[in-house]
C-alpha cells in the first residue's frame, strides 16, 4: 500500500576512503552540477563594511551562474543583504563563516563510475593555525565543509589532513599538482612526512601521481597556494603563471616550476604540455584602500604600498563559461585570449577583481565546483 | 560539445497565484518528500536552557526519519550541539528563527499534476504582531520559509496574507478547515474581511472550500490553531479533539465545533465522519518548570498553575508512521489506538512532548511536511 520513493538523504561519516572506495576527484573542467560561494562581510579583511567585495562576488555569481545552478551561504546578519544584492536565480542559504574562502574552507567533491557523489571534508586551520594562520578563531570555517555536504546530501569522508582546496589541482585522471611550500609547511601537518602526505591526497583525492612544485606566487598569504601559480587546462596540459622580468622576484618562482613541470609524467605517463600565462604588472595596496579595514588582533594586517600576489591563473572554469580576474588593461586582454585558446568550448567572462584581490585571493579561491554525478 | 543537464535550481518569486497556476496544497496524509524542523534554544519559551525540549525534538526527527527525510534548521551558534544530539541520517542545516516553529513560519508547499512543486512564503506577525503577539521580534521567522524554499529549489509565491500553518488543514481535494478565533482575529489581517479571506484561501491553497470553525483549544496561546483542534484524517474524515467533562471550558468548545462539522460539507459534497479523540485529562505547568526561564520583556510569560492546551490532534503524519504526543497514561492508549484505526497504513509512534507542550505547541507544530511531487 505504501510504495516510497522518497528523495535519498545518506548524511553517513565514512569510515574508508575515496580511493578504496572507487571514488577520485574531477578535474574542474569536467561537468559541474552546480557551484559554491560563500558572502564576504568581516570588516578586518574587506574594507569598508565588505561593500564593494560584495558587488564583485554578486558579479562572480551572476557570471557562474550562466553555466551552472550557483549556491552563496550567507550568515544570518548579512542575509537580506546578500538576498537583495545577488541575482534572484542564484540559491541564498543561511550558512555562517569565519571569511569567504569556499575553495579552502569547502569540502572537495569526488565521484565513482555509478553515479554516485560524496564529499571529502579536510582539516582546516585558517591556513597556518597559531604559527601563521590569517585569523583567530576559524571555528565556523570548520563547519562549512559538512553542512554543504548535508545540504548536498552527501555522503563524507573526514580526511585526517589539514588541507585547503586551493593547495591542489587534479586532471581528473590520477594526476594531483601542488606546491611544497603548502604541504610541507611545518604549519600545516608538521607530524606527516612527504610520503604520508602523498599517500592521503592519493587515498582522499583517487589520485596515484603527485607533482610537487616548488614555491608558490610571490607573496601569497597562503603559503603558496597552486590555485594561484598553476593548474590543468585538460589532461597533459598546464597553465603557469609567468613574467619576462627578470627582476621580479616571481620570474624566478615561475621558471622553476617551468622546469619541473617539463621533466615529469603524469599519471597516465604523458609529459606535460605547460602554457604560460603573463602576470599582470605588479599591483601594490594604496593608503585609500587600508583605511577602509577594522584593525582587529590576530588578523593578518594589510599595508599600504604592500604588493599583492596577482595571477590570472586563479579563474574558475564553469560549465559554458570560464570567470577570469581583471586587473590591469595592459595584460588582461592577452590573458583573456590565452584562456580563450585553451578553453574553446567556454565564454570567456573577464570580471574586475581587484577588491578580491584586497582580501587576500581571487576567483578560484572564493568558488568550489560540485562535480556532476556521471556514469 | 557542451551538452548540460545541470539540477534544475528555480527560484523565483512568481506573481501569480497557486491556483491559477493549477497547484494545490495537498493533504498531510499524502506521500512527502520529507519533512523539516527547527531547533529549539531561546531560554526565555524552553525552560534549563532548552535541554530537554532539545531532547524531545530529537526523538520527534529520530521517529519521522524512519518514514522520510528529515532536515532541521539550526543557529550558528547551536549547530554543533544539534548535529551531535540529531541522528547521523537527520540532515542538519544551518537556519536561524526566532522560535522553533516550522509549522507556522515555513512555506506552506502545493504541487501540480506535472510534478512540480512550489512554496507559500505567508506573511508572519508571530501569532498578533504587538497586539498579541508571544515574541519580539520576529524578523528571522520571517525569513524561514523562502530559505527553506531556496534550500528545496522551489519558486515561491509571497501571499498577501498573515498566516500560520497551523491554522489552516486540508484534505487534499479541495477542502480546507481553519477557524474563526484565528483567521478573523483583528490582530492577523485586520483590513480583510472573512470574504476576502476565503478568496486568499482558495487562491493560495488551491482549494474551493472553507470549513470555518468557532474557537481554538480552550487557552491555545496562537489565538485558536486549526492544529490543536481538529484535522482531516482522509478526505471526507475529520478528528476533533473532545472532552466528556461537562464543567472543563473545552467541552464548549469542541461541541460547538462537532456541530459545525456535521452540518457542512465538504468541496466535492460529501458530509463530513467526525471522530472524536479524547483530550488528556488537564495540564498545569508546574512552579519547577517556569523556575528553568529566563525572564525577558515581551515574550509571553509562564507562570506556575496555568493550564496548557493539551490535545492528540496536534500529530504529524510522516509516510510510514504517525507521531502522536503522549500526556497522560490515563488516556494516551484510547487516543493511540483511535489514530491506529484511522491510519490503519501507518505505525503509530508515541513520543512524550510535555516539553514541547511547555513552549506552547506541539509535534504538529514543530514539523512542517514537503509533500512529494507527482504526476
Amino acid at each position: 500500500m505504501l510504495a516510497l520513493r522518497v528523495g535519498r538523504i545518506t548524511l553517513r561519516t565514512l569510515k574508508s576512503t575515496p580511493a578504496r572506495d572507487g571514488f577520485r576527484m574531477p578535474a574542474e573542467f569536467e561537468r559541474h552540477s552546480g557551484c559554491w560561494m560563500l558572502w564576504p562581510e568581516r570588516c578586518d579583511n574587506w574594507r569598508d563594511g565588505a561593500k564593494p567585495a560584495q558587488r564583485v562576488f554578486a558579479a562572480v555569481a551572476a557570471a557562474i551562474a550562466t553555466g551552472e545552478p550557483v549556491s552563496v551561504g550567507v550568515s544570518a546578519q548579512q542575509y537580506q543583504n546578500a538576498r537583495a544584492l545577488l541575482p534572484e536565480r542564484v540559491r541564498v542559504v543561511e550558512l555562517s563563516s569565519n571569511d569567504a574562502w569556499v575553495r579552502d574552507t569547502g569540502p572537495t567533491f569526488v565521484v565513482d563510475s555509478r553515479g554516485r557523489r560524496r564529499a571529502v571534508d579536510w582539516r582546516f586551520n585558517a591556513w597556518g593555525g597559531l604559527s601563521g594562520g590569517l585569523y583567530f578563531p576559524w571555528d565556523r570555517d570548520q563547519e562549512v565543509a559538512r553542512k554543504i555536504a548535508e545540504i548536498e546530501s552527501a555522503d563524507r569522508y573526514a580526511a585526517p589532513l589539514v588541507l585547503e582546496g586551493g593547495a591542489i589541482h587534479v586532471d581528473g585522471q590520477g594526476t594531483c599538482l601542488t606546491t611544497e611550500e603548502c604541504l610541507l609547511n611545518p604549519n600545516r601537518n608538521p607530524h606527516l612526512s612527504r610520503a604520508q602526505i602523498e599517500s592521503l591526497l592519493q587515498a582522499y583525492l583517487g589520485v596515484s601521481r603527485i607533482i610537487w612544485l616548488g614555491r608558490g606566487v610571490y607573496l601569497d598569504e597562503t603559503d603558496g597556494h597552486i590555485d594561484e601559480l598553476a593548474c590543468f587546462v585538460a589532461p597533459g596540459h598546464v597553465a603557469l603563471t609567468w613574467t619576462e622580468d627578470r627582476d621580479d622576484p616571481q620570474y624566478e618562482i615561475s621558471l622553476e616550476a617551468w622546469q619541473r613541470l617539463r621533466k615529469v609524467r603524469d599519471a597516465r605517463g604523458r609529459a606535460l604540455t605547460v602554457h604560460k600565462i603573463h602576470q599582470p604588472d605588479p599591483l601594490f595596496i594604496t593608503a585609500a584602500e587600508t583605511a577602509g579595514l577594522d584593525q582587529r588582533e590576530g588578523t593578518l594586517p594589510r599595508r599600504a604600498g604592500d604588493r599583492m600576489p596577482a595571477s590570472y591563473i586563479n579563474f574558475y572554469v564553469g560549465n559554458r563559461v570560464l570567470v577570469m580576474p581583471l586587473y590591469d588593461k595592459r595584460r588582461d586582454r592577452a590573458a583573456a585570449r590565452a584562456l580563450a585558446r585553451l578553453f574553446p568550448g567556454r565564454r570567456i567572462i573577464g570580471v574586475p577583481t581587484r577588491e578580491v584581490l584586497l582580501g587576500g585571493g581571487n576567483i578560484h579561491c572564493i568558488t568550489q565546483q560540485i562535480p556532476a554525478p556521471r556514469r
